[in-house]
């Protein structure tokens, strides 16, 4: 290895090139820092090029490929057999990686962005080298940003062999259709891979973890998506622990406990869930100084600067939750920060997203939470069968539900299931970001006839004024 | 005829059952109050049975038939030909109104309203009579709300026979495709025909009326509707002063005027658009001393009330804009104030939808509009080609485009085209309405990957700080 005689000045080193890191380094930039953006594969990291665009993607033909049964009642014949062809969906996405990929290194291009391919550690608190190859660099740099991400975490009898056993980036990755995939999770990623697969034709059986009997939303939510999964004929195993598992092209088979009985299950596949774990071995971090918590994660405060001066950290490798979204914004704080702005991380209302046969969307508290937080509540529900444009496009599953404070009227939770879930939830993350009460809801306008007049019903309902509620 | 020698008494007579109505007679009925609605056709009015429903559904359908040429690369194949049955749309149009009529009719039944079918008029201001066949039936009532809607005006040289000049009304009930649809107009009913009928192969002509040289919208979103209908190869005559129309089975030829040029337009159908104009000759408004406004529209203040004590007008009757979301909420405010409450309308914010080629969707100021009040603006404008989520759904046409007041950051306007540009815009109208300001939409958590980041990109844009404006 030759290490370099000179040491580069930088004002901003970014570690890490998934959305937080690219994020940073080009609001860095857009601010007018002199920027090195390190990345040891490739930019747009799991986000783009594995998770949340491929499974999209997936989503997306799902979604389209279920509405084919119904298109006849729009006018539209089809003279011919409709199928599903997996390796055109592969080989677009395929294409929109690609064509992200190349549009965030033009961006990054375009603001003047140094980007290198690499792999940082820390020499002091000072120095970061740079190994390339043969080559290691030393850069000295007023700001450092770590985005490293994070890699997955099985359990211990589960890993995948990205062949027969598959994980959240691998299942995008199959260029045949499972037959028989057994998901074992019950987190979001779980529940889209679950609803893609399913709408192609893969018998899919869900078995939930041990200490699971529902989904992590409100208690209306879950309902309904045990409602769906039944409709879809996925099977859904509660409480299962895992025993042994064994893998190969005859059949992967799952060994389980379930209150006390033991069985097994077999498919073709399975998808594992697993939790991030937060990539930061090779960063060397205790040479700069930096403070970790246990499990590996950076502490980092809500300015994202970690316990060393001028050192920030975003996304996956800090504690806040691991959501592109989040280090996205993230990513941005840290970058005014280091321009000298005073820029703060409030994760208050994030929404969640579940891209699954019927869309769900998710923000602020549920019926419960709201009630164990201590809030005296009200809650509205409107079915999507009450809403006439739900009639036109004949999407008539779903509801809308919403919670608020009793004697305040403040809006405390949205909670979305249906077509145009995902862009129904928008309007309560504002709302509830900027302390909407009841009435803001219901008096404003809605597109007429739109899904979106169901907000309104479902804040009219909690006083029975509800008008299409039967 | 036969007129009753009773006279029943009601707390609430609502005439006419469009949407402004029904929602004023469930309301009033909501709140305890005894209600006699009293409508000469259906429920649900123009806009359940012949327009808003109507037009979405055509407008779904058309939309659903363009994707159908990019299935291919969501891994979907249709092995066959792909035609447009326009039998089967007006067979499912008959479906949905029908489902919607007898929806309405539940929700009126389950809350009590008695709903007569007759012509109703003023026999004093306490009195109405209800003509109903040979019966009059004679009725008083502490409350009267006149929602008589409107009919149509047309240009004189433009009388529709139904058949081959057609209106907002029979476009939709056409049961062959003309080959050369001929629109007269620029308003957005004009524009969603236009974008439908050239969808299932019409050959599509629009012709602007002789003040026109481009639509009412922001500069930015006329420029792009013009961009559309190019693509769409929809041809666009300005500024055309009509002399003579002449329809037969053979052909409809327009002989007009442009800019001192005289030519012939042929198609084989004429859309007229057509101006509302108020329903209310029946009602013998002068007996009952009711107000009315040089037009014959009735004058109403924001309690919707008119001249006279506790007689209401809402919907098209009233000077409001003629749109089904103001009717809405017009009949809910005069029923609330039936009730006792005091109930205004504000219509400051209400959005403008075109479901066009690309949906169109617009909600507060245009820069122009807010130049001309005075306003020192900044605006922001971000394409949806930079949009990850629009790469996805392969739907990269289209903008956001935000304007702010300069000094205070506070939003003015929100405008949006391309796919759902209808479900982005719901954000905007809350946004205006709770007085945002740039940073409360610049900071907020999207979904990610979706399209109603870009909102925040086109905030971040009016810094020149969006991440993905290349």
């Amino acid at each position: 290895m030759v290490v370099g005689e000179f040491v580069t000045h930088k004002q901003v080193i970014v570690i890490g090139g998934g959305p937080g890191g690219y994020h940073a380094a080009i609001r860095a930039a857009q601010l007018g820092l002199e920027v090195l953006l390190v990345e040891k594969e490739n930019v747009g990291g799991v986000c783009l090029n594995e998770g949340c665009i491929p499974s999209k993607l997936f989503a997306h033909s799902a979604r389209q490929f279920r509405k084919m049964n119904s298109l006849i009642e729009l006018g539209i014949r089809v003279d011919g057999a409709i199928d599903f062809d997996l390796a055109l969906l592969q080989q677009r996405k395929k294409q929109v990686v690609e064509r992200l990929s190349q549009g965030v290194e033009g961006l990054l291009d375009k603001h003047g962005v140094e980007v290198v391919q690499g792999r940082a550690s820390f020499i002091s608190s000072e120095r970061i080298g740079v190994e390339r190859g043969e080559a290691f660099d030393l850069y000295e740099s007023d700001h450092v940003i770590i985005s490293t991400g994070s890699d997955y975490s099985y359990p211990a009898e589960m890993q995948p062999d990205h062949q027969f056993i598959l994980d959240a980036k691998s299942i995008y990755q199959v260029e045949e259709l499972p037959t028989h995939l057994l998901i074992y999770g019950s987190d979001y990623l779980s529940l889209e891979a679950a609803s893609a697969f399913s709408a192609f034709g893969t018998e899919v059986t869900i078995i939930m973890e041990e200490e699971r009997t529902a989904f992590a939303y409100d208690s209306t939510i879950n309902r309904e998506l045990f409602r769906q999964l039944k409709k879809a004929k996925i099977k859904c195993v509660k409480q299962a622990k895992v025993h042994d598992v064994t893998a190969s092209s005859e059949e992967v088979k799952i060994d389980l406990e379930v209150k006390g009985e033991f069985k097994s299950i077999r498919g073709s596949h399975l998808y594992v869930s697993a939790k991030p774990s937060p990539c930061v071995e090779e960063l060397q971090l205790q040479v700069a100084g930096i403070d970790q918590l246990e499990n590996g994660l950076i502490a980092a405060n809500e300015a994202m600067e970690t316990s060393v001066k001028g050192i920030y950290a975003v996304g996956d490798v800090t504690s806040y939750e691991s959501l592109a979204v989040t280090a996205i914004r993230q990513g941005k704080v840290a970058a005014e920060n280091c321009a000298g702005k005073s820029s703060v991380l409030d994760t208050a209302i994030i929404p969640h997203i579940i891209h699954f046969l019927q869309p769900v969307a998710t923000a602020g508290l549920s019926e419960e939470l709201a009630k164990e937080l201590g809030y005296e509540i009200k809650t509205g529900h409107f079915p999507m069968r009450g809403n006439g444009y739900a009639e036109v496009l004949n999407e008539k599953n779903g509801f809308v539900k919403t919670v608020s404070e009793e004697d305040s009227g403040r809006l405390l939770g949205f909670h979305a299931v249906g077509e145009d879930a995902i862009g129904l939830i928008n309007q309560g993350v504002l709302a509830l970001e900027m302390v909407a009460r009841e009435e803001d809801l219901a008096s404003i306008f809605y597109p007429h006839p739109s899904l979106y007049e169901a907000w309104a019903e479902s804040i009219e309902d909690m006083d029975s004024l509800a008008i299409h509620k039967g």
